[in-house]
């Protein structure tokens, strides 16, 4: 059976991107490889929408939130995390790893935050020295008010804003100078329509401060170490080769389709598929702005989630990613990035209709097609 | 210009290997890569030979090395680093990251550490609590005696030897069990034929109790998350899937081929590069035992190795790897290891010669493929 990944992450990599990484491998120190890095330097700035460096790190997004906080705070820091889903809950569990307090702002799944409730927490408590939120919290499908959080920190020279970008970098607008965001995460098997292995990260000035006087322990993840390498277009420590030639591939459509129709690309996938399912009488999770990474969509309570997953693995070989904790059974979720486009999005939803139909749900046959159809022609 | 690679890594990938990666992506919650993860378990522990788990991290190699340190050591505690080149050095470097302090055994470049001296030094200093080594030291070519070290450690419960296999798993003969090994890290990147990217390491009992009591901060790396994981056949975090899928088919090649005989591989390969290389007057630069993983040559003096490094390139579009550091312009390394077999490998000797004389060393041209092709066709 032919196979499609709906998920967020992993996503469809490119048939020409998969083509490039198959080829011979070549040597990471190389003047080839140097040009190749050069030139993704500049790609991820403009993505980024930064002048500061992207450090590339040869590990999945875990491995970069991890770095995140091991290069900016020390031990008995005290860090605000926004918890509203899995992503958030982690923040929490690698500061607590490495001996940093967390005081959480705990949000319920499917609601964003309310940045005057961060606003509260740091005028509180003025040992807060650190914000750490998702800028789309892939359980749940929410889009947190990065922009809004960066201008309460932005006031204060103490307080950094680290932000898991890890399905917006590239989703949607994120520009890390102008916005003011301290710590950008992102990660290869989201936007950047690559396989998962490889991780990104900025650092803003005032978090290059915060890294000057952290006591926490790193040397695969030092940031100093990859900025000083990333000046002669190479990075300390074996990069993961055939992903970064990957990368190269991608950037340079990236760079041809401009970075505002990359987010136009994913809001209007986005925005058919919720107005598919909504058409055809399903709720969507997120009650608040939904992330345009993903749609979250409510099972019918009669039918369960787990049947949806399974029906569309089963009959369409389609993978959807199906609820987590406490969404499981209940939620699942359809992916808008990766190498994703109008056809692959209109036949998921007509898949979809399908497998409901097959469920014994009772609705307007169609109605979703229909109405997305109409959304996706207007582009 | 057609490209080789003859370095220790990255190393030549199969086609079959590439083409595999190459298919569409996979996600990593499903019963397929499940299926494939539990081939892969079994045979990482047969290439270990072990019974215990070996974890695969989505990193390069030093990622694993940091985490062999991360989930044994504790703040304070004192490891004995066998230094005799650039990794050697690293593992200083990594434990001093931590807060663990240092004794470093200094090995003459190109010598291989005494056992004795390990002994000597946990003799007199009863708070070493950890010995590190490598077990073929890249920068050098030497091959250090794991197995003799692991028998003085062995004898001590409370002496944990922590070994960086990453150019010796797979390469040559490392029995986990049987040697009494604790804690061994490899790389994709090397005897295994993949791109860099994924790491591996396994732990032994005596390992398990030091991770009870280390309090050094761990999570992307934490060896308990993966330990759990892999016995539900996957990982903690999203791994690199195509790398994996990648490992899958090498590992059938290798379970086929049958370990031993990887061994007898590499070491003929080893055999003929250095007869021929002494052959017409160049000198090696390991004095001791030589890893099968990579020759190490003395350039002639008069050249220098950065001219026949250069000449291989731009002549051939071969990369070798030159000498780091205190070998630099000295030494030029040639690798065995990865997809290479006795064409490449008579090839790549044919072609140093024709570079050696265009370079105006003078010797007997031909001598180098002749010994080489007789010591070849044993096989």
């Amino acid at each position: 059976m032919k196979k499609y990944v709906f998920t967020p992450g992993p996503v469809p990599v490119p048939s020409e991107v998969l083509i490039e990484m198959a080829k011979p491998i070549i040597h990471h120190r190389t003047g080839e490889f140097e040009a190749i890095f050069a030139e993704i330097r500049e790609g991820l700035k403009y993505i980024y929408e930064t002048g500061q460096e992207v450090f590339i790190l040869a590990a999945s997004g875990t491995g970069a939130m991890e770095a995140s906080v091991a290069n900016t705070l020390s031990r008995g820091d005290k860090a605000l995390v926004v918890n509203g889903g899995k992503f958030g809950e982690r923040w929490g569990k690698i500061c607590r790893a490495y001996g940093v307090e967390v005081e959480e702002l705990m949000v319920e799944w499917g609601r964003e935050e309310n940045p005057a409730d961060v606003q509260k927490a740091l005028d509180n408590d003025p040992s807060i020295n650190s914000v750490l939120i998702q800028a789309s919290e892939t359980s749940t499908g929410v889009k947190h008010p990065t922009k809004e959080i960066a201008e309460i920190t932005g006031k204060r020279d103490d307080v950094i804003l680290i932000v898991d970008g890890i399905t917006g970098v590239g989703v949607f607008k994120l520009p890390f100078d102008e916005w003011g965001i301290d710590v950008l995460v992102g990660g290869s098997q989201k936007a950047f329509m690559l396989p998962p292995g490889l991780s990104f990260a900025a650092m803003s000035e005032k978090a290059w401060n915060f890294y000057e006087r952290s006591d926490l322990p790193k040397f695969y993840f030092d940031f100093k170490a990859a900025l000083k390498n990333a000046e002669k277009n190479t990075t300390p420590y074996t990069p993961a080769v055939t992903l970064i030639v990957g990368l190269a591939v991608v950037l340079k459509r990236f760079m041809a389709e401009g970075r505002e129709n990359m987010h136009t690309r994913h809001a209007r996938l986005a925005l058919a598929t919720r107005e598919a399912m909504r058409a055809i009488g399903l709720d969507l999770f997120v009650q608040d702005t939904p992330s345009t990474a993903l749609t979250t969509i409510v099972a019918p309570p009669e039918i369960g989630a787990g049947k949806v997953v399974a029906g569309l693995r089963d009959e369409f070989g389609i993978t959807v990613a199906g609820g987590q904790d406490q969404a499981k059974g209940k939620i699942f979720r359809v992916s808008h990035i990766g190498d994703i486009d109008k056809t692959d999005t209109l036949s998921v939803i007509a898949d979809i209709e399908s497998v409901l139909s097959l469920l014994g749900y009772e609705f307007n046959f169609g109605a979703a097609t229909k109405i997305a159809s109409e959304i996706l022609a207007e582009s």
